[in-house]
């Protein structure tokens, strides 16, 4: 797997597990390299002094007959889950990598980083990926953020696809990936969760994939009651420039829980 | 002609030539978007309140016979000269473009921008035309950077087919363009010149296309004597990821010099 890491000007290899760590989630088609080009965390990254990893989206060449005809299913598009389908399982563990291989692999090859101060921001499929993966380990992640998210992918079309492909047909088992759903039973430490949603992001007004209401609405019916910020944004669309553009905002919302500003910022 | 303008949050439209503007001259092959996507200097421009200009490399789509053929000529590589050869005399005018045309045109669109304070910065052919524009116009920008420009063009394989075939084979008229010549006969008002140059760019140490010492050497020569700083980084290559990571250092330059923040910077 391809992967991009962010060290700041504080990172420090003699200083073991001393660098927080951001991991940022890419969307639908992309490869560690847009977050990394584009996304422009790491002006901030350098100025709180925190890492960024920028994994890739699904496995690559994995041979799986049909993986590379759609651009929202297969390479490019792994969802953030643990396929159980039969053609896929074996390779499509996109939720088990990012949540237990990928840190381990890292924390060997990077001893300054520390993955027990670790928060979770994502764009779009990513934005999805990030809520999921915060919402299914309770205190393990200090903070999440999306820009984007597919927020309610068992009720949307790349959702249904996707989960449809990797976890077969049995809704249920859509559910236990579905962040509007997870919030719900959530029953863990609290931190604000902060999003952005752009109003000329044609995904969100025209085609109804991405649903931040519904996420805000569940909150209101969980532990998060009051603490979910959706931020909608006039003039933005579902580009890279929206990212670039709020992400200072993300990275001091996660500076503040992964413990690197005071509480006065 | 495409473009992109990127706003600082303390633009205002109606404060009437209060903004002042970087422009950024992009390399072989870009678009408007690379510099937008990828440089980082929106952070920057909106910490001092400058805004950035993202020019096009070239006309596209004028028509002349042979100009799609070469990643290094014609379209995607007008090399900020205005061209004399009778098939690009016509379209290929990148230099008065960027110094005459463009800021009329843009003072038309956005009047709250200051073209009286104006700085230049580039990356490899477009750090030739920085250098190469702010040379040829003693007085009318405030201050000029560089990374990895391509410092000595009528000495390398770049400069000798863009201006072979632009202005034809009178090397006399290239040195006009040349900023390792221009620079000795400078006799204007001195800001200190700044570039970055990366030790593992390859077109730098493989291909000799770059050359910032020849630069260096003929400023010591010059009213630049002493003023011009040439940056070797180890490490890095000749990518957007090199502009990303010293884009802060240029940015404060240029601020200083825009009056942007006083001289204890």
């Amino acid at each position: 797997m391809d992967i991009n890491v962010y060290l700041p000007a504080s990172y420090d290899a003699g200083k073991i597990h001393a660098t927080p760590v951001l991991i940022y989630l890419a969307g639908l088609t992309c490869s560690p390299a847009n977050g990394a080009e584009k996304a422009f965390f790491q002006p901030y990254a350098d100025k709180y002094g925190f890492a960024v990893v920028y994994p890739d989206t699904s496995p690559r060449g994995a041979g799986i007959d049909g993986e590379d005809e759609n651009w929202d299913f297969g390479t490019g598009a792994g969802f953030y889950c643990d396929a159980t389908t039969e053609k896929y399982k074996d390779h499509y563990r996109m939720y088990s990598y990012i949540n237990e291989e990928l840190p381990v692999l890292l924390a060997e090859k990077f001893a300054g980083l520390d993955f027990d101060t670790v928060s979770l921001t994502g764009h779009s499929m990513g934005g999805y990926g990030a809520l999921a993966i915060y919402l299914k380990n309770a205190g393990k992640y200090k903070s999440v953020s999306a820009f984007a998210p597919i927020s309610n992918p068992s009720n949307c079309p790349w959702g249904e696809k996707c989960f449809g492909g990797y976890l077969g047909d049995d809704r249920a088992a859509w559910l236990e990936y579905d962040p509007t759903v997870l919030i719900k039973k959530y029953d863990g430490p609290v931190a604000p969760i902060l999003i952005h949603q752009g109003l000329a992001d044609a995904f969100h007004y025209r085609d109804n994939q991405l649903q931040p209401e519904n996420f805000l609405k569940a909150s209101e019916e969980s532990k998060f009651k009051g603490k979910v910020s959706v931020n909608l944004v006039e003039k933005f669309d579902h580009s890279y420039f929206f990212i670039a553009s709020f992400a200072k905002e993300h990275a001091e919302h996660h500076a503040k829980y992964l413990g690197l500003v005071g509480p006065s910022l």
